[in-house]
C-alpha cells in the first residue's frame, strides 16, 4: 500500500496524458495548477502534436518518456482512452487516474469499455483510478493533480482532514468553500468510477496517512460494502473518525444517483443504516462536513444529553429549536452544577437554555459557566452561543472558550457575522458554527455515531430446511417457506389437514387441534376463499367443526357448482396485539439487511421501519424495535396491553441469519404478518415468502 | 398612522432616557449609533447626573426638554422606567420604546408592571414600542435607534427588505448576516413584549411604506391573530410579500418561546397553519431569510413542478435530493422544450436534472437552457446550478443568468464560494443561494405560499343546540354533545332505548330500530360494560335481540349479582373503513382551529394530522384530507375501498362552524371516532365531546 500511496499522492514523476497549451482547455489545468502549488517532480506533458506544452519538453507517448513515470493523468477524448491506457500499463506506470467519461456511468456501451481497461491491466502492476475521476491533491506534497479549477487558487490552507468523493466537482466546491472558512485538508481524491482503486481503500490509505486524522466521503453510492465495513473498523483502531455526506436520500435523488454513477443502488434507509452500523457518522447538511470535524474528536462518554448557554435568547432557542427537531436530547443543568454557580454569584436557572443574556458577555462569568458545564456528568456535549460580542470584540469573546479544556465536544454557534471569531476558534480546533442547522446536525451525527459493529465470524453459518429444486425454481411455495422459517426456530401459526369428508376425519388430527380454530377450504379452484365463504374464523369446538364444514361445502357448491373441495385446513385462531412485518433482503448496494415494522400500509406510508445490515443479535434486534414508532402501543403507551416484543425481537434476529445461510443464498424474505401476542405468550408467523437466487448463472453480461 | 410612522422611524427629535457617557455601556450606544449613520434631527440625552453627554447637553428629565420629542427612548433599570414613561406622557412624547426588560416575559409581577405602562399612557397620544424591545432603525431616513451593537457597522446596505423581530439580538445577527451578504433592508423593528404596537401595526407602517417591498417576520410567539390576519390581508393587496421565520417549530424550542416571551403559546403546528392560511410565508431554514426574498415577486402562475438545470451534477444533484426531501416536485422538461433545444443542437436528455456537464458552461448552451427553461409551461420556478466558474469567471459565469427575462422564480444555487458571482446576482435582484438547503427551504416556502384566505363575515354564525347550564358547569353529558353535533347537521349513529322487560317493548321503537345492531346494557352499576359481557355485537333481528338481551341479563346477574339493569340501549352497527377524529379548539395562540386525523394512536405518534384556522369551507376541508398520510387507504391506496370523503369533508366544515356558534363559546369540541363508511353511505359520529367557556369570569387578574 506504501508504494501505491507514493505513486498516488506522492509521485515523483508525473505524465499528463493529453495536454494541452491552450489556457482556455481544461487539458491546460492540471500541468498549470501542479507548477502553481510548487510540484517538485517531473512533469511530463505527452502531445503527439506538440514539442512543448507550457514550456515543457512534450512526448508523443508515456511509453517514449526517458524516465519512470509514477503517475499518469490521462485527459483525452474517450475513443482515445483506451490506446493511451495501454501504453501507461507497457510503460510500467504505477498508478494511472483517468479523467475522461463514457464509462460504467454511460450505460451498457460503457461498462464494456470500462471492462476492456480492467482487461488491459490485468497482470500489471498499473492501478487505475477513475474512470471519470477528477484526480488527487496532496497539499503537504505539493500534488496538485487535477483539472479542478478550484486548484487556482492560491492559497489552500493545510489541516488534518481526508476527503474522498464520488463526485469530482462537489469535491471542488467543498475544497473552495473550506478554504474560504479556513477548514485545512490533508488529501483530496476524486474516484470516479471506481473501476479499480475504491473508497475502501483510499479510507485505508488515509488510515495510514500520518497527515490525516479525519476521513470525509462525499458519496453518491456504495459499490464494495463488505471492503468498506473493513476499511472502516481500521480507521476506528486508528482513532481516525470517518464522516459522510451521501446523495440521494430523497427517492428523486435516489434515482439521480443511479443514473450519474451506473450504479446499483439500494434502499437509501438501507445506506444510512449501513454506514451507521460500520462507524461512520451521515451529516445531511451541507456546510457541517466542513465544520463538524473537531466536534468527532471525542467518543460520547456519557448518556447526558446537550447543555446550550448563551449571551442571546434568541440565538440560544435558535439552536435548542434545531437540536429539538432532530430529536437530539437537550437538558438542563442539574442541581450540583447550578449550586456550584450559585457559590459564585451565577444564577442559571432551570430552564434547557442557559440564557445569560448581555451581563454574561463578560468573560468571568461566561467563562464560569462553560467551564462548569465542560465539567457537569450531565452533559454529553455543550453549545456555547456567542451574540453580536463575537463580531465586535472577537478577542474578549472567544477567550473564555479558548480557555476551557474539555473532555467533550464544545460547539461554538456564532450568531452575527463574526469572521474573526470564527477564524480564531478554527485555528484553536473548536467547532464553529454560523448555521443554526449545521450546528443542530452536526450534534445530532456526533450523537448517534457509534463504534463500528463486529460481525459474526463464518463458523455461525447455519442450514436453512430447503426443498430440492430445479433451476429456474426461485420461489419457494406458502408450505416450503413456512418449513424454512420453522427451521430457523422461528414459531408458526399450526396448522392441520383433514380430508373433504368429515366421517373420515381422524381422531387423532381431530385431538390435535387447539380450538378456537379457524376452517379454510383446501381447492385448486378456489383462488379466493373468502369470496366464495371459504373462510371461518372462531370454530369453538369439534361439532361445530363439522357443522361449519358441512355449511361451507353447501355454500361453495351453490356459488362454484364445479368447484372441487380437496380436503380442509384448519387453523390456530391467532388474535395478537398487532401484526407484524419481518423483511429480509440482499440490497444491491449494501448487501444483506434485515427490516422490522408494523404490518399493513400505514408502515410503508410513514416509512416507520427499521433497518440494519444482517445478521444482528437479539439485543441489536431490540435497539431495533426501539427505532419504530408504531410499536409504541406495544411498549404500553397509554396504557395499551404490553406486547411479547423480546420474541419479536428473536424473530428478527433468527431472521437476519438468512445472511449466513449455507446453503443457498437468500435474495428476499419475508414474513408478513407476524403476529405479536401479549407479553408472555409469543409471536407466529401466519404467512410468508422466500426468494432464492437462481441457480443457474446469465452467461450475457449483465446490463 | 403616517405620525406614528414619523415619530417612529423617522423622528425630529430623540430624547435618550438613561444615555450613559461611559463607552463600556450599552447606554451609551443609541446616541453613538444615531450620530455615526448621520442622524439629521436633534438628540436629548436625559440623564439628571451630567450636564453633557458624549458631548452633547443632558436634561434631567424630558419634561424639561427645551423642543417637542417625537421619540423617547428609555434604557434605565426597570424599577426606574415607569416614572420616566410617566413624564414621556406627561411630555407628550409620540412614540417611547422600553428597552428595559423585567415586564410580561418576567412572570406575573412583569405582567403588572406592564399593566401600569398601559395605565400610564390611557388617554394620552404616546404610543409604545415594547418594554423590552431593542429599537428601531430606519436606513433611509439615517435613524439608528437602538443599542443593538451591530449598528456600528459602518456600512449597512439600504434595500427593500423590512424586518420585524420579536427577538432585538437576532434582529442584530440578521441585519449583521445582511450587511456581509449585501442584503439591504429598508427599516427594522424589535417589537419586545408588544404591550402597545403590535407586529400587525407594523406591518400595516411597512404597507404603506415606499420604501419597503418585503416585509420578514423573526417570530416567537403570536400575540393577536385577528389584527395580524387584518394586516396581512392589506399586504397581499398592496403585493408585498410576507416572509416568516419562528421559533418554536420543536416541542422544547415551544416551551422556551412560552418561557422567553412570556405569552400563551399553542400548538406549533396550529401557528404554521395559522401563517400559511393568512398568506404569510414561513420559512424553515435560518440563512433562508437572507436568500429568499427576490423568489416572491413572482406568484406560482401554474401548476407545473420544478426545473433543475446544471454543469455540475453533483451540484445538481444536491439540489434536488434536497427539494425531493421537502417533497416539492422536481420534473424534467416535457417534450416541446426538449425539441426546441434539440434544434439548437443541444440534448438535455429526459431526466428531471439537465447536467450540461462543464461543456455546457458556455454562455450560449448555458443561456439557451436557461431561456427555454423560463419560458416552458411545465416549470412553476428553475433553479440554475453554477459550478466551479462562477467562482474563477464570475462575469462570463452569470451573463446567461442575467439576461433570461423570466416572469417566474429563478433561483441560483452557487457551489463554490462565489464572492463576486453572489454580490453581481444580488445587485440585479436575482434569488442566489450558497446553501443548497436554504435554496431548497426558499422553494418549499413559495410553493406552498398561497393567497390569504378571506374568513365568512359575521352573518354566517351559527346557534347550537345547547342545554340550559350553570356557571360551573363546562362539559356537555355525551347525550348534549351528541345533541349540539346533530344541530350542526353532524351525521350521529342512531340509537334507541329499550326498557328492561322485553315483554314491554314499544312495537314502535322495534320497528325503528336498524339492524344488525349492537345491544348495550344500562345500567349506573356497570361501569365496564364489556367486562361483565355487556355488549353484543351484530344482533341480527327482534328475535335475537330478545334472546340476547335475555343471555346478557343472565351473564351480568351471574357475575355482578347486585346490579341494576336500567334497560338497554340499542345501536346501529356501524362497520366503517377507518374510524376518524375531528377535533376543535381555540388555540391560546391563533384562535379557533379545526383538525383531522387517523382516530387512535398512530396519528398521535406521527403527528399525522391536518389543522387550518376555523371555520373552514367544504372545498378547504377536503384539502385537509388529502395532507392526512393515514387515509391514502380511504383514497384508495392498493385498491382498497375508498371511503366517504366527501361526508368526511363536510363534518369537518361543519365542526368548523363551531368558530362561529353565537350562543356560547366552544372551547374544545372533538368527535371521536367519526366512522367513515364506503364512497357513497357517509360518516357516523360514534362518540363526542364538547367543552365550554364558563360564564363566570375569574375577578383576578390572569397569571
Amino acid at each position: 500500500m506504501a508504494a501505491l500511496m507514493d505513486a498516488l499522492f506522492r509521485p515523483r514523476s508525473i505524465a499528463l496524458v493529453g495536454a494541452s497549451g491552450d489556457a482556455d482547455k481544461h487539458s491546460s489545468l492540471p500541468q498549470k495548477h501542479l507548477l502553481q502549488h510548487g510540484y517538485p517532480g517531473v512533469i511530463y506533458p505527452i502531445n503527439p502534436r506538440r514539442d512543448t506544452v507550457l514550456g515543457l519538453k512534450a512526448y508523443p507517448s508515456v511509453t517514449e518518456v526517458p524516465g519512470p513515470v509514477d503517475h499518469a493523468y490521462i485527459m483525452l477524448p474517450t475513443r482515445q482512452v483506451q490506446a493511451a491506457f495501454e501504453d501507461c500499463v507497457a510503460a510500467g506506470v504505477s498508478c494511472v487516474t483517468i479523467m475522461s467519461n463514457g464509462y460504467s456511468e454511460a450505460g451498457a456501451e460503457g461498462l464494456q469499455r470500462q471492462a476492456r481497461l480492467l482487461d488491459a491491466m490485468c497482470g500489471s502492476h498499473t492501478r487505475l483510478l477513475g474512470p471519470n475521476a477528477l484526480g488527487v491533491v496532496d497539499l503537504n506534497a505539493k500534488v496538485a493533480l487535477s483539472a479542478n479549477e478550484v486548484l487556482s487558487l492560491k492559497e489552500l490552507p493545510v489541516g488534518d482532514v481526508g476527503l474522498i468523493s464520488q463526485s469530482g466537482s462537489m469535491l471542488g466546491a467543498i475544497l473552495s468553500r473550506g478554504a474560504a472558512a479556513g477548514v485545512g485538508y490533508s488529501k483530496l481524491v476524486s474516484v470516479g468510477n471506481e473501476a479499480d482503486i475504491s473508497v475502501a481503500e483510499l479510507i485505508e490509505m488515509m488510515v495510514e496517512d500520518r497527515e490525516t486524522g479525519v476521513i470525509q466521503l462525499f458519496l453518491e453510492t456504495i459499490r464494495a460494502p463488505e471492503a468498506l465495513r473493513r476499511a472502516a473498523l481500521k480507521a476506528h483502531a486508528a482513532g481516525k473518525p470517518i464522516l459522510a455526506y451521501r446523495l440521494g436520500r430523497s427517492a428523486i435523488g435516489q434515482d439521480l444517483a443511479v443514473s450519474h454513477t451506473g450504479a446499483l443502488t439500494g434502499n437509501g434507509k438501507a445506506i444510512s443504516a449501513f454506514l451507521k452500523d460500520i462507524g461512520i457518522a451521515e451529516l445531511s447538511v451541507f456546510e457541517a462536513l466542513l465544520d463538524a470535524p473537531p466536534l468527532f474528536r471525542h467518543r460520547r462518554a456519557s448518556n447526558g444529553g446537550i447543555g446550550v448557554m448563551s449571551t442571546t435568547g434568541g440565538g440560544g432557542a435558535l439552536i435548542v429549536d434545531n437540536l429539538g427537531e432532530r430529536g437530539v436530547n437537550v437538558i438542563a443543568a442539574e442541581e450540583p452544577t447550578r449550586e456550584r454557580l450559585a457559590q459564585k454569584g451565577i444564577d442559571i436557572g432551570s430552564a434547557p437554555l442557559v440564557d445569560l443574556t448581555l451581563a454574561g458577555t463578560n468573560a468571568n462569568t461566561y467563562g464560569a459557566v462553560l467551564s462548569e458545564f465542560a465539567e457537569a456528568p450531565e452533559f454529553a456535549a455543550v453549545v456555547a452561543v456567542v451574540g453580536s460580542s463575537s463580531q465586535f470584540r472577537p478577542d474578549r469573546a472567544v477567550a473564555p472558550i479558548l480557555s476551557v479544556e474539555a473532555h467533550k465536544p464544545i460547539a461554538v454557534f456564532l450568531t452575527p457575522n463574526a469572521v474573526q471569531s470564527r477564524a480564531l476558534l478554527r485555528e484553536a480546533g473548536v467547532a464553529v458554527f454560523s448555521q443554526p442547522e449545521a450546528c443542530a446536525d452536526a450534534l445530532s451525527a456526533w450523537f448517534h455515531w457509534q463504534h463500528p459493529r463486529t460481525q459474526p465470524d463464518e463458523a455461525d453459518n447455519i442450514t436453512l430446511a430447503l426443498p430440492p429444486r430445479s433451476n429456474d425454481e426461485n420461489t419457494l411455495s406458502a408450505a416450503e417457506a413456512q418449513t424454512a422459517f420453522a427451521s430457523l426456530g422461528i414459531p408458526q401459526v399450526q396448522e392441520w389437514t383433514l380430508p373433504t369428508d368429515p366421517a373420515q376425519w381422524p381422531d387423532s388430527v381431530l385431538a390435535a387441534i387447539k380450538f378456537p380454530c379457524v376452517l379454510k377450504v383446501s381447492s385448486v379452484d378456489i383462488p379466493h376463499k373468502t369470496e366464495v365463504g371459504g373462510v371461518t374464523l372462531a370454530v369453538s369446538d369439534v361439532d361445530m367443526l363439522r357443522t361449519e364444514a358441512e355449511k361451507m361445502k353447501a355454500r361453495i357448491s351453490s356459488k362454484l357448482p364445479g368447484a372441487r373441495i380437496d380436503g380442509w385446513q384448519v387453523q390456530e385462531m391467532i388474535q395478537g396485539l398487532a401484526e407484524v412485518l419481518v423483511g429480509f433482503s440482499d440490497d444491491p448496494a449494501v448487501g444483506p439487511i434485515i427490516s422490522v415494522g408494523m404490518g399493513g400500509v400505514l408502515a410503508e406510508l410513514f416509512q416507520d421501519v427499521s433497518i440494519r445490515p444482517a445478521p444482528v443479535t437479539r439485543d441489536e434486534a431490540k435497539l431495533m424495535l426501539e427505532e419504530v414508532k408504531a410499536f409504541a402501543p406495544l411498549r404500553g403507551y397509554r396504557n395499551l396491553p404490553i406486547g411479547d416484543l423480546d420474541a419479536l425481537a428473536d424473530v428478527v434476529a433468527k431472521m437476519s441469519n438468512l445472511a449466513r445461510c449455507q446453503n443457498g443464498h437468500v435474495v428476499e424474505a419475508e414474513i408478513n404478518p407476524l403476529a405479536v401476542l401479549p407479553k408472555g405468550q409469543g409471536v407466529r408467523a401466519l404467512d410468508g415468502l422466500i426468494v432464492l437466487k437462481r441457480v443457474v448463472e446469465s452467461p450475457s453480461l449483465a446490463s
